[in-house]
């Protein structure tokens, strides 16, 4: 596996990742990371290889978009010093400009994000042994509906990031994707944004399969 | 307006309908009619014709099917007696094709909707002075959405027999399109089955509308 | 309508107002409008001209005199920038006459009361585009019952300054009286203030006629 | 005092008497007399006069009708073998028909009311060594309140059957109009039917007046 | 009675005072002088003597003895400026010394007990029309018991400095036992400190009569 | 010790016995014994002789006299097979004489109390190997106070009913009065009734003396 | 895998299975699976073969041994039709012997065990398509410890039911131990009983193993 | 016994002296002693001998390492002048290193445990008559065990301690190991750490008989 044995790695994000993780810093220790695919990965890693003694800390929180991750980002990433660092950001950058459509002020248009999430990977690139980029989601697979349109294209602002820093890519809503040829969005997500189990098992396992996790 | 003075006006359905309304009868007297559609149509009866008397009764039950009304029918309608009666089912007959689609034995068929909603119609016409036949809706502007397009079907089979059966329809997939040219679905229900009150005043207008309501 | 498209109309006021609305800011985008009539208007906004992109902002709060509304006034409608701005107080100016006659440190006198109130009009008019000023009321036929003459004292100020100012004005009193030929104020409100649905949907519907909205 | 010392007396009448007693009997053993003029009179006899020994049980129960109390006068009255008995119903009666004015079923006419009580009367006299008749009360200083107007003519059946029965009556509506001259309605009882704490006094006051305590 | 028209009464005391009064100020207007003898000293003055309008504030707070009484003074008695004052203080300065016998700094001596009321006294005297001191009591008729022989002790003090102030003196003490001699303790407080509501009748009449309050 | 080795000991009685025990049998594997002195005995039990395998069984409930002992004496006891049974019951016998002292019927004489307790020992004895009689207490040091002599006379018959059957007798009442020489009844229990941990421990201390348990 | 499509599977056992599982029934749908390994389990499957359209129920409950099994087996397994059938049961068998020593009711000997395990195979085996049996476990290194040594025992018998019914077997102990020698048992469940997600994790792990199933 | 007449005696630990104690100050006299060993101690005491006067203070806080107790060395111990100190600490700096085995910064290594309680024990001797230090323990009576022979390496260290400083010992360690002989741990804390109420018998009874206690 691409992650080295000792490693901390630093999970970052909004609701999906923060599942009810523990506060302020939420740690495997004291069943503290949630109940979403962060704790998924850290059950994964340590029942299959508990002597590799990977430390895995949450950092989500809920309707983050990533102007509140730059907001945050010294004492939440920074400060904590990880050697691998992953991040999910987006959906709420996207969300805001359906749900909120007048409240202009909580969207964070194309270029703010891109802008401000490369920023963020420049700044704390160089102390870490790797990083990670999971593309933001949404769990519809009609994709001319407006948000999931919307959705895919700060989707290609992580993907472009990805390539351009050397980061390894999670492609979330290819997860997805090929699960709803099969399923409707239903049986994932009732909002098409919250998984269920199921929903954060796809993300779990796109995550370790893009770190070369051996099952 | 087509209900006439001193009427009692019975509306069932599913949650949609119920909204947390009284049990086990939902009467504005002690405000019960919980706070969708049934309670908005009554504020409007009252506030501008309170001369009229018209007296609502909101028979809603969350997760019902036609399959739930039929097996309520003679308690929840008949034994009420009342002179009007409007009838919204059908968006959780679909719902479980999607969310519970192992369940098999949760899913009502189109047949059986149309058969199970006709006979219904058949028991009670004789003692009404007026029906209303409101379709299911998915807040869903994607037609091909497979779940969007079998609730068509649905609502279809609604349309027919309020043809039929000399009924008013209330066509609340019509309603909710219009507005879906120029919002979201997320802007008015997470899910696209619960709106929010900008949802339920759609769904009051569309009523009020049909049966000749003058503001 | 009278109001503009792509307008932001604050409504500040006291409980009738505020009907448990979000903190620190009543916003639609979030349901947070509460649940009285500022919610029926943008539901009635919303679902009849979604493309006009109206936003409204709650600022009502419980208890609040027009004492109340000017230690507040610069936080809660200056900073807020708003087009047009709503204003309903007065209820409880009067009221603590009534129901606290011996605390009479907390007793609006009508000359405070006039006088305050047109010191906030004379502030905030130059930034606005329309201002309506709403009626204080009380649910009671009898005009001779000292807390309604009171409040038709205190209702007279208000329809003056509307004139003086050139402000739109909603006579809620007058709305509420035409209903009370027919319903007893126990129909409306047990303690002739705090009104249920039908009340919130008559003062929503005076509004909106004062702004000429078109059903 | 006209109640002699070793006396049950038991009260019985709606949600005035009630105020949260204890079930399924509401006695003073176990401070479950609830917090209303039932309690108060029972601390005023403790207080002056414990040797008295007078033993007081609360039987009211909130929303109840004559026609309610006629359904449990059995269990709830004659097989509890009172010596001295009081009742105070009627309020629910007439406000039913203001405030479900369209659930004319729940309405108690004034036949059905003296007809019902008088009944109820001549059924548990014979056991009893004192009956005292409370009036209801609506506290409405504006006798031509129609809700008020109505609930003097409920009185006046009360005066009357005690006059016809020897009963000792209790004018519950004086003692608050004689008040009401002083005080607004507000600053009893923001619904004008549950008082404060000085409005149950004044019906204990009223209460132990035609009994003859003599403080 | 003793206390003018339009005066502004403010009782002080520990929990006995207290019985759950609104914070910060336990005033009449909004029900909030508790359940005890202070709500019902204000119900039999307001419902027989409204045109009086005496104004009762309760700010007794539970567990206090004099110490802390001298520490709120200025913001809890001088800073309300009223014009009457009673306070029933001493119970907990005697009870620490038996149920903390141990925790010797929250014992409150004779001397301190004295000393420190009577300082209280000299300086609020001045600003007042009235002062009444009410004896702390112990619900046990036995005198030998020794937490009623020392309360007997700190009573004879409050006696002593009414005389000397020419303070009203109400004797709660005196007025518990006489009751005592016919009820057993444990029909007024299981713990013979927290009285029930017949225990507050009768320290709110000890008190009326001390005012030469006429029923 | 006296109780033998892989005994069953049940115990019963009133709230003392009770306090917080699981339902429907109070059984230590489970932690269920609640917390009082049965608690206490057990833990000592097994904290010093683990080997001993002596069972505990809780069976009081709050608020029971002797004739609720008896209407649960087939279920409770008998039923359960116990070898070993300890009986404390009186306490609400008496006091309810003085708490309710109107309520008659809830007072169990001190010839019924005799009566039943030894009726209740004399179906059980047969299937016991030992028995212990524990009296009724006030932790009230004044013997002449009405309600502690009334107790005494109730803690002779066991005194009595311990002898005539060769039961092991514990002087509960003696237990306290040997403390109550140093301390105020307040330091054990504000009600004189339920004691604080050192009033239980003086409780399950008696109780091993008694059956010569060696510390 | 072994489990072929379209099958339901029944996962039957005690609290480990049952993981707040929905009632009556728990199943995917709605999200009512529990939050153990059944639930990793279902996400497992449907994430990585939606098509394959396997039916999981949960049917554990908390506390159960082999004993309760048969009391529900009709009921909760039989009438239910599963086409595979999951067993992990025994814990609670052995548990109660260490934590319970003296309530030797709720002791299942390894006797009584085997018995009624393999009465309960043999009722529903032909009925199936397939059977797993999992192994009960304790997360205790140490083999010697009596309460590890007892459930060797009782996994013995799986094991040997397991071949001699050519069940599938799940060695859970086996999967815990070659963890156990990286991790101390209070890295996996503070009473060495009830797993964090780690150790469901784990549990579903060798389910999956023994199914073949290929990530 | 030891411990003179008249002392305060201060209690500090973990959560095994903490036991949900009163806060700030866990103290006897208001019943804040928590439900654990200090409060047996207490009960003890003041039971068999209310004469002596001790006073016991509970100053544990759960999840403490000897390295929270430096940091609050000052205000929790030295501030409040005890004559007595007893300490209990080390669980949780062993027991991080295996249910936190990642969270390095979280463990105390044994040098820093020894260097760190020596500090505290030579910074408050001065001032104590009396010095108690009670072994840290686990509920396993596997020695192999690694946290149990951890555990036994940060006990001798207090063994050690005690013969340095003349302090009293408190092998709680042993106390337990003797029972273990007969009762699996299961029997005493489903965690091996938190002991029900038998185990903190076990410890009381250790402390007593170190301070030469007679029953």
């Amino acid at each position: 596996m691409k992650i080295q044995p000792n490693s901390k790695l630093l999970m970052i994000g909004d609701s999906i990742t923060d599942c009810g993780r523990g506060r302020p810093i939420g740690e495997a220790a004291f069943n503290a990371l949630g109940d979403g695919y962060v704790n998924l990965i850290n059950a994964f890693l340590t029942a299959s290889s508990p002597a590799a003694r990977l430390r895995i800390i949450n950092m989500g929180v809920g309707g983050n978009t990533v102007r509140d991750l730059a907001a945050r980002w010294n004492s939440d990433v920074i400060a904590l010093n990880p050697e691998w660092l992953s991040i999910m950001i987006g959906i709420n950058d996207v969300w805001r400009q359906f749900d909120a459509r007048l409240q202009t002020e909580t969207h964070i248009s194309l270029e703010e994000y891109g802008h401000t999430l490369e920023g963020l990977i420049r700044t704390v690139q160089p102390q870490l042994r790797g990083l990670v980029l999971m593309t933001p989601f949404f769990i519809e697979p009609n994709r001319s509906d407006p948000m999931r349109a919307m959705m895919d294209q700060y989707g290609a602002v992580v993907r472009e990031l990805a390539q351009r820093y050397g980061a390894i890519l999670v492609d979330t809503q290819a997860a997805f994707d090929s699960v709803l040829t099969t399923l409707h969005p239903m049986a994932l997500a009732n909002d098409r944004v919250h998984p269920n189990t199921t929903g954060h098992m796809i993300l779990a396992r796109a995550f370790l399969k893009a770190v070369d996790y051996v099952w």
